[in-house]
């Protein structure tokens, strides 16, 4: 890894209030601070002379001492430069570029005799500060009652917002004005069995805003560890955020010790939407990672028993029995129910299918004891991740795998009974190092036990980074689906390798579903974090497929889901669908067949959230280009430029839609197009409505 | 074990609702249940035809569903009798005597289909009685809001009660009438630190209450297990006692699953106190253990590095840092504090007096880092229960106790951080058994985490199992410290050796401390449900000897700490003083290392509740008899007929208070004396205020 590192530390004490400022190194941004009248510290940041962010006050409300939130003096200005270039263990790109203009400042109360730091770092991408608490003989131990993070916006800006809630990321995206946001009266607040929303203006980071001069402002978080997740609170009259922090049983937000810090709050600026999706902001605050040895982390490109679960065609449950007791029950006694999904034999059937197709791996739920009623009950002793299914031959399957040369992906549903999961870890983990497993799908749906506890609390922060460092020791790979949402961990825990944390296309097979536009808005909310293990590749769209009555259905067009294995980045990705539907469009399955999962570069060709998003990306490990277009609802017409393209001329394999495809009347008609290009070329794309297009560009 | 069983089963089915009747085996007691007009069930219970128990409803408030507490038709009776004799691992007696008739009711909801069984079991020392969840298509999960058994007295009783508390039991005893009964303002309840008393008229169990009739009634609960502990909610007015079931952090008290049942509810009767004290329903209403091997389960008479730590010549830490993050401190550059308790050239020092006075074992505390802020802040990782401070040398201890054939004892203080412990265990009971550890005292000091729930929620209960069970995998002895208090579950899980759940001695180190009668009161409450790790044994009563400034006490003479290893039962006892006040008194120390901790017999020759205790106990493995008699702030004389012993004559050696001792003014005075007694012959007892004799008895 190169690594280039100018640092200049210019220090002052500010004995007066007179306000402080740093650019952003290509001098676009401005931060201001300064303290208010009341010594409350404010920030602003401008923009090319206008402004993004008004005056904002920033300062923590403690439960058990005075606040940190006012009564400040300024005791030192530290400013100081910095840039580096560093190669992720598996990304969008080869290497990033990490550079910034960092301000710390140093707050002291003079009564309370208490210290606090505040660090500013201004890229030209935005703004990341989070609050440092040093070591010092009057804090110690504290607890946060609130973080007050002020974000004071200049209008009632256009918002793509999903419900604060401190259980569930899985909503559709709402598109409206600030002043119009109803979180808890938003679509699909019913759909969602576990949920918790505090009211009805607080909404969820990331936050993807527009601003009527068109302006695109990204505001999330960056290195979420011990603390909770942080929602936003919005003034709908004065446009000003607020931040809110997940509670624990005690309406305690954080338990803290010194030396110790907050997770970075981030704003992301720009006039171009793909200058958003390009950010690595969050990524650069997040640290480099402790990892001594991170060769054994690798991409994945799966398949899996799952979605039959799902469209109903299998179960997770081996029997119908309906009260399960761990260990009491006598499995090899019961009837099996018929449907079971995880048998031996069907495993057998996906481990073909993969070796023949170039998978890597192969994801198998419901292998495991308990799933006959694992949800809805609150019940701890839920699973014990060590004892499968009559029907699932775990040792004989580990030899099968191994003799075709692929993967199983374990699957740890913990039912959201955390205590339960952490308890049997140990045992859980080396089960699956015994029988060859390097990746585990985790999943936490359901109500957390310990009682009082949110899926986004500090405590479960911290078991999720605990599961993260355990891993590490036994060399797995984590999948967390219904976890918190991703906030650049993945440079500091490269084996965190995707979350799910957002609604993914699972959606689509028994609920009102994930409207047309839902994966143009995705890369501005859930993706700026980290990636999602979205699920793509759902080929059979239409649900009465299944069962004739049925009126669900994926949401795009087929081509469409083949574009989201370039629009959605993550490092595991699945082939969603039964093999027997890949059987069925063997053409149209060569590009899930041949696309990468794991890139050296990336080209955001054109976006627009809530719209389109075109990517264009390079395979790690050839010279091959793959290009994802996306449309919402809409239809639409793209001239892309080629001009980026390092090489003159390709072939190039095109899967598109038909020209009467349409994601609701004609969903699965596409076309296969092959034909040489040459980089000078404009390429004209036609998405139908809910549509998209993938490609194929391999050098000649 | 030898075993008898009379099983005689009736069974009929109830239409109307004539109320159903059992007797007792010596038809002292009669049990009668029927149906309210609004169908609800009743019991009452009759002694020798006096009412002791009015008619009182039965019935459980569920969070979930319909509530369980009327609308019910009697489906069943089921009478049968029950008589065993079973042997305890350790105990008091060789021989117990299981002995019941017992009455099953089954209760139908017509409206809602579901059943209840509830079973009373009537000894000829009280009823037990609890409430069982049959399989069923209605009821298979479920929330309890409340139980709500009623216990309805016939008058205003004295009462020895201590406050309700989902946190602590360490209160001293208030001896009032019911309707005197003001738990939140009562003694001592500022001097807990760690506290949660739901309101003013909650008292914990074991309640003991005495009639004006003199009949003496003893409630508490039997088989706690996957169920919060029970306190009780006094009635002022009417004289009635309802269940009240500690909460967790959303206010239910059990998630439940069928089958499944509560704790036995239990009501001890008898006009004789001393019966009370020899009852053993309790235990009886116990599941007999599934342990297949308890060869490894040992009595132990033990030191330790303790008390230096209360009177403040030695200390829990290492260093006087203030600021302790697990795995980031480099210990060895600190500088010790210099009364650093468990060094190992002291623990050597305690290992040579124990092996010259007979102990089994070493206790010591504050071996492991984190001590230096274990308490208050509500810490997760807190302890790692495998990390020695630099000065403890584990391996060369191991060794040196080894040779002298002397145990260590684990020290595990959880400051109540309890996933954290959980998340260790393994990894700590391992550490354990590499260095020859077999038992390990726990404690569970400060606010529970999981936050949100409390030392006596149904969590923490199961957390307690879960710990008995690991341990008996490990061959590992448990001594719970802020536990919760027993309910006979010692024979099933005879690795639990005692708790401490109640105000030990340590109180008297430091606090307004325990006053004389709290020894007389604990064997009517506390020690009902079973063993308690006391720590008697303190011959340095003042401790002012320490800090000339200090008024605290011991507040008992010196005899009476001897007396208190016989009318103490734990078959792990302490001596808890510093050895070399031991080296003071080497004469009265003879006592303590003569008496046993494990009984084949026991014998109560005289009990009141709050005013004295005698009793006499046959050492397991002699013929040798010990008697202990203590008083309260009276001064005392007894006359005590020896009639029980089986020899002729004995060499009695007496340790009893000197003429002119008393517990405030004269403690430490003591008189030896050595004769030979007849067991016809009548002995004189003359018990200083605050006072007590400690005897031994060989047979010559």
């Amino acid at each position: 890894m190169r690594l280039k590192l100018l640092l200049i530390i210019v220090t002052f004490a500010i004995h007066t209030n007179y306000s402080q400022q740093i650019s952003s190194p290509d001098s676009k941004l401005t931060l201001t601070i300064k303290l208010s009248e009341s010594n409350e510290l404010i920030y602003n940041l401008v923009r090319d002379g206008k402004t993004v962010i008004k005056d904002s006050k920033l300062g923590i409300d403690l439960s058990d001492q005075p606040d940190l939130m006012g009564g400040f003096k300024i005791d030192a200005v530290v400013t100081s430069n910095f840039l580096e270039e560093w190669e992720p263990v598996l990304g969008e790109v080869d290497k990033i570029v990490n550079n910034y203009n960092q301000m710390q400042v140093t707050l002291i109360q003079p009564k309370e005799k208490r210290k606090m730091i505040v660090t500013f770092r201004l890229f030209n991408d935005g703004l990341g500060f989070r609050y440092e608490f040093p070591v010092q003989d009057n804090l110690k131990y504290f607890t946060v009652l609130e973080e007050n993070t002020q974000i004071a916006l200049t209008g009632d800006h256009k918002t793509f917002w999903i419900p604060g809630d401190y259980d569930s990321q899985e909503y559709t995206y709402t598109t409206s004005l600030l002043s119009e946001i109803n979180s808890a009266r938003g679509k699909n607040v019913d759909e969602i069995s576990v949920k918790s929303i505090p009211g009805d203006n607080f909404v969820q980071t990331p936050l993807m805003m527009k601003t009527n001069e068109g302006l695109y402002i990204n505001i999330h978080e960056a290195a979420l560890l011990d603390y909770p997740a942080m929602y936003l609170k919005v003034d709908k009259n004065n446009f000003t955020l607020q931040s809110h922090l997940c509670p624990d049983a005690y309406n305690n937000k954080a338990y803290m010790q010194t030396p110790c810090k907050t997770p970075w709050r981030t704003i992301i600026v720009s006039d171009k939407a793909e200058e958003i999706l390009s950010s690595k902001m969050i990524l650069n605050l997040n640290e480099p990672t402790k990892f001594e040895d991170v060769s054994w982390i690798k991409p994945k490109k799966y398949i899996g028993i799952w979605w039959g679960m799902h469209v109903g065609t299998m179960s997770w449950n081996y029997s119908d029995i309906n009260n399960v007791k761990l260990g009491e029950v006598d499995w090899n006694s019961l009837t099996p129910n018929g449907k079971h999904g995880a048998t031996t034999e069907n495993t057998k059937r996906y481990i073909d299918f993969a070796a023949k197709h170039g998978f890597d791996a192969v994801l198998v739920e419901g292998w495991n004891v308990g799933w006959e009623d694992w949800f809805g009950a609150w019940k701890e002793e839920v699973f014990d991740f060590v004892t499968p299914y009559p029907d699932f031959d775990v040792a004989e399957l580990e030899k099968y795998a191994k003799s075709k040369n692929v993967e199983l992906i374990m699957h740890h549903e913990t039912s959201a009974s955390v205590t339960n999961y952490e308890r049997r870890l140990d045992e859980a983990f080396t089960f699956m190092k015994d029988h060859g497993y390097n990746a585990v799908k985790t999943g936490y749906v359901g109500k957390i036990i310990p009682r009082g506890e949110h899926h986004d609390g500090q405590w479960m922060i911290n078991h999720f980074t605990r599961v993260l460092e355990k891993a590490e020791k036994y060399q797995i790979c984590i999948d967390s689906h219904e976890s918190v949402r991703l906030t650049g961990l993945h440079r500091t825990y490269p084996n965190w390798l995707a979350a799910e944390a957002a609604r993914g296309n699972e959606f689509n097979a028994w609920s009102i579903g994930n409207p047309p536009e839902h994966e143009t808005i995705l890369p501005f909310t859930r993706f700026m974090g980290g990636p999602m293990d979205y699920t793509p590749g759902i080929f059979q769209i239409k649900m009465d497929y299944y069962k004739p009555e049925s009126k669900y259905q994926v949401h795009t067009t087929l081509a469409k889901q083949l574009a989201l294995y370039v629009t959605i980045y993550s490092p595991i990705q699945m082939a969603a669908d039964l093999i027997e539907n890949y059987e069925r469009f063997p053409d149209a399955f060569t590009f899930i067949e041949q696309v990468p999962v794991n890139w050296s570069d990336t080209k955001i060709l054109k976006a627009e959230p809530g719209d389109y998003v075109i990517i264009a990306r390079k395979d790690k490990d050839s010279d091959d280009w793959y290009i994802g277009a996306i449309t919402d609802e809409e239809a639409r017409d793209f001239d892309v430029k080629l001009d980026f393209l390092p090489a003159d001329k390709y072939e190039m394999t095109i899967y598109k839609d038909a020209p009467d495809a349409d994601w609701e009347k004609n969903p699965m008609k596409y076309e296969i197009e092959k034909r040489t290009i040459n980089k000078k070329d404009v390429l004209k794309l036609n998405l139908a409505p809910g549509g998209g297009c993938a490609i194929i560009l391999k050098p000649l």
